[in-house]
């Protein structure tokens, strides 16, 4: 709190009729309120509004008031068809005419005879229309390009900027990078250093259990504030310390001991990524079982680059008869104790390893739902298996709550963390020197 | 454009210090935008401002200059920690006093005890304020209820009401629903149609081609608005028409025949969804094989509940070894074509099929990158392969843009329309008269 006076101000103002019939979320506003919190501004506010030079004149004055001598950026209605109205809003409102500039026009006209084009089609020639007095930021990727503008004085000496961005985002954040945040910090000097803060991410502990772990440690630091964010994936902490990086680190590093069986890594941690370099470690290899996850588990350890030097496959068994075939479980045992049971589970993990060739062999067999529940087997019962080296083979039951896709999510992770667990007891008993590393 | 002047005029003010810190999106803005363009509002602007009483009220007099005598919905702020100050900024924005609300109060002690308090934590005293002359709308999944003000009248005869709903997504939801929407009916009347719309969904054709195949036809029917979404699924059109329902659906009865070959549903539809349904009628079944992809075609498709009448299963064919042995592909092939080739595509997607014993395989293999990639065989190379009655063995390569997880989505995309189009072609052989339904 008491930083927060001593840094520059911002506000968003997003511009869009489609963005007012709400069947989309605005994502350019939370994407540059973040840029301008991690550069050291304080947001102020963020407001929307349609393509309307009256509106858009109205928002501007709220947020010059808000942010004085601080920064606007401004994003969407710079496309050249007459819906866009946001170089002509911001002309009347500053009180300024719009100008032609040469170089904006020899560009779009480049850009057009490249494409075959002698003439510049005419709706492009509002693209080349600024503010008296803007500053042209060049767009590699789109031809409308940034405008930057001084925000009027309100009081003497006040010298705050208005920077006018497309709406495409990768246009808009490859503009915030490359051109506006260079002249902000030239403008506005070195950011304040932000209050410190860190993100670790959790899985397999609920919220209020890992608030009960925590809240005591909390209570007796002063300054730290703790964040839960919980999602299908786990709970994300965000720890942050108005006492300085000291205290956060000090207050990580207690907490550690609490959180230690939980916690696989920071912010944008993946559990997939974590999981498949513990098992890189190992030398192990791994092969998958799905069924009611169908492939969402391998798609989760895929999308890790590199995720192929351990990850070597394995079998999606939806139908029974896949079950069978291809990971050699009995028909007697699918017939005699159901396809969600803990034998089909084992039988479905040490079949995967089987055959994938693979050391560890995880399975996942469930009731996703909506329909297939029964009362001894309600939509979102689970069954886990996991062969591995540290482990032998092993089932878990766990009951899920939420819908098909929660189910289906919850479990992918869950069978990860499985994973990580029996991988973090190879590494422990590598370490005490009882089992040597798998291949 | 014509119908907006008679629209009653809402506006959407959310109210958070983290919603300013931008790393999560604020969903509510968007949902309570939809729901009020629905019934008939036209949504004149969102603002998003913290928890501090003066921005808040600067944020509800642009809110009200705006909608006048509509409606002003807000959320966020009415917790019952001294950071929440909803309350206060609303008494103080329209001059009134806070007063204590007997049956909250009461609803409260009830809530309290039934947790096993016999006095109400003093915290929560602060529930029970109101400004004076608040309806409270009673709040079924949660502590703080919902609050309805008059608006001040800007001019005489005004008679705007405002909105105060805590933050918690699926309590603002449900009290919308259940207690705003009503009395939102009785205020403002039944809702004036808004514009009449359709989404339709295009996998297959970039949104440059489909623009031209369109335009033609839209500058033909006055009063037709297209908009293109191009997403990693395809692209999402939605045409509307200020001319009302007769001419939107003459524009879409006349599309259909330029656009029919791209299309697949109208809002949310999936291809998956669309692929399942047409392989259940014509009695066939599916396997996949999934290189590149690992597992993320077989989650698209048993993401769809009643999947496994038709998904029968297949194999994640990570590594090479998994592909011989698995699939059948020959290990000589591999070793002679590379394993992203045409050849090996063709025995991957026959192996699907003979693995999962199932009528249609379909088989992916590419280089989703960022490593792997060669001039031969680029980052974004993928061959598909695909074996139906209706098509015997065919394959495609395909060279996909973006980055890793947008050239494994879009190849779990484009393994949809191949299937979709090899059912097409299977629905109309049969109609045809020429192949018999498979099984």
């Amino acid at each position: 709190m008491s930083t927060k006076a001593r840094r520059p101000r911002a506000f968003v103002l997003t511009v869009g009729d489609e963005l007012l019939l709400g069947d989309r979320a605005d994502t350019n506003a939370p994407w540059i309120a973040a840029f301008l919190s991690a550069a050291g501004f304080a947001v102020e506010g963020v407001a929307t509004v349609g393509d309307d030079t009256g509106r858009i004149g109205e928002a501007l004055s709220w947020a010059l008031k808000r942010v004085r001598a601080g920064v606007v950026i401004m994003t969407g209605g710079l496309g050249p068809t007459t819906d866009d109205v946001s170089r002509e809003a911001v002309a009347e409102w500053l009180g300024v005419p719009l100008l032609e500039d040469p170089a904006i026009r020899a560009g779009l006209e480049a850009h057009f005879r490249a494409r075959g084009f002698d003439r510049l089609p005419v709706t492009n020639l509002r693209l080349t229309q600024v503010p008296a007095g803007a500053e042209v930021l060049p767009n590699g990727s789109g031809t409308a390009p940034g405008l930057l503008v001084p925000l009027p004085a309100r009081r003497k000496g006040d010298a705050g900027v208005l920077v006018m961005l497309p709406g495409v985002p990768t246009e808009m954040k490859a503009l915030m990078r490359d051109e506006v945040a260079p002249r902000l910090r030239a403008h506005f000097g070195d950011p304040v250093d932000p209050v410190p803060s860190r993100i670790l991410r959790t899985a397999g502990i609920p919220e209020s259990a890992l608030a009960e772990q925590l809240e005591p440690l909390v209570r007796g630091t002063p300054g730290i504030l703790v964040q839960y964010r919980p999602s299908w994936d786990g709970v994300e902490l965000r720890v942050s310390a108005a006492a300085g990086a000291p205290a956060l680190d000090q207050f990580l590093a207690d907490a550690d001991g609490v959180l230690r069986p939980w916690t696989y890594g920071g912010e944008g941690a993946s559990l997939a990524s974590a999981v498949l370099s513990r098992l890189a470690t190992l030398g192990w290899t791994l092969g998958v079982a799905e069924s009611c996850t169908g492939g969402l588990l391998g798609a989760r350890l895929t999308a890790v680059p590199g995720s192929s030097a351990t990850f070597l496959g394995g079998v999606i068994s939806y139908a029974n008869e896949v079950k069978t075939s291809m990971l050699g479980v009995p028909a007697v045992t699918l017939q005699a104790e159901g396809a969600v049971s803990e034998p089909v589970a084992r039988s479905m993990a040490e079949g995967a390893a089987r055959a994938a060739e693979a050391s560890v062999g995880v399975a996942i067999t469930g009731v996703a739902g909506p329909g297939g529940g029964s009362p001894h087997r309600p939509v979102g019962t689970v069954w886990f298996g996991l062969v591995s080296p540290a482990t032998g083979t092993v089932a878990e039951r766990v009951q899920f709550p939420g819908g098909r896709d929660e189910i289906r999510h919850r479990a992918a992770q869950h069978a990860l963390r499985l994973i990580y667990q029996a991988a973090e007891k190879g590494l422990n008993d590598e370490g005490s020197g009882s089992i040597g590393s798998g291949s």
